[in-house]
């Protein structure tokens, strides 16, 4: 299996080099779990689903108490069929589902909202499983999750609205990234968090 | 059929609202052909494939050309089958590929790069055909247009980075998202595209 995630953050301001940085500094709990480089345009974090999740969270979470407005956008992939194995993404906990269990009781059963960052976020997430026609059920699954871990705002076009602390939203996408498809399937996710907004509607 | 995006624009600055404002003030443009909404965290598009891309294309240039470094994040979609049809979208230049057309070359033929709009932008773009076990021959398909377009730089993990004229860019972008998948197919396509950043690599 390949996981991992290309992900950038936007500080609005024009100290916004600093504030880059001390994201990425941020990522260096994660130097032993995660393989990573980035560019001009985004940081690439290859690893297991969970552990990228985190490192995009504590990125953010350091940046964002900075305050002002900060938004991070990612891509999240795993299973992709183009991409080679790599022992860095072994993941536990990606085993796969029994077929008896329900992947909404299992999400949130393993849901773990954590500790309040004290950083309310915004966010929008879209689930892709690809390679399958059955992509919608989970999809629909994915959203009766969300609504049961409280975090789920409403509906957009093309994407679920949520709000929560940064922790609780978080945790949230990593459940959703890892529990609507199984262990082989290639599921991909966009993902937008915004702290600081002046136009909070 | 149902199409659109979400998308929002990152102007790295401390004035970023402003900035923001002009970027939405040019989408006026669309006024006949897209319905939209804007919300604390993007702004949706409803309309033709081709429209949608171009009025996302002009937000983003109208902030850009004020200089610094700007980004735009989308997520584009058409086909969903969630969405109900909307009138709006009906778009010409979504009919069906005849079944002896090679898509490459379709798309090479509809290219039109337009006039230079004097921003070079890096982007980076990922397609995901959706509701089928052919997505990967899709993706490669597309990947092999965007080297016949002259816009790829190199394929990253998970997405494909561009390089041009935001025209030419842009440009590519809707031929990507319109000509590889059949016109009832559910496809999304996410987007990065920024200017002006301080670290080109």
């Amino acid at each position: 299996m390949f996981s991992g995630a290309q992900f950038s953050i936007y500080p609005m301001t024009s100290d916004f080099v600093p504030a880059i940085l001390r994201g990425i500094a941020a990522l260096e709990t994660y130097n032993e779990s995660l393989r990573r480089e980035t560019d001009d345009i985004s940081t690439l974090l290859v690893g297991p689903p969970d552990a990228v999740v985190r490192a995009m969270r504590d990125a953010f979470t350091e940046v964002a108490r900075g305050g002002g407005h900060v938004v991070l956008s990612a891509t999240l992939s795993r299973g992709c069929p183009g991409e080679s194995d790599d022992p860095i993404c072994t993941a536990p906990a990606l085993a796969p589902l029994r077929a008896d269990e329900d992947p909404v009781a299992g999400a949130v059963s393993r849901f773990d909202p954590g500790v309040d960052r004290g950083i309310p976020v915004a966010a929008q997430i879209s689930l892709y499983p690809l390679g399958t026609e059955a992509h919608m059920a989970r999809i629909g699954a994915c959203i009766d999750f969300l609504k049961q871990a409280g975090v789920y705002e409403k509906s957009k076009h093309f994407c679920s609205k949520l709000r929560g602390d940064a922790s609780t939203v978080f945790a949230a996408i990593e459940r959703a990234f890892i529990d609507f498809a199984p262990m082989s399937a290639h599921v991909v996710m966009s993902i937008t968090v915004s702290a600081g907004s002046p136009s909070r509607t």
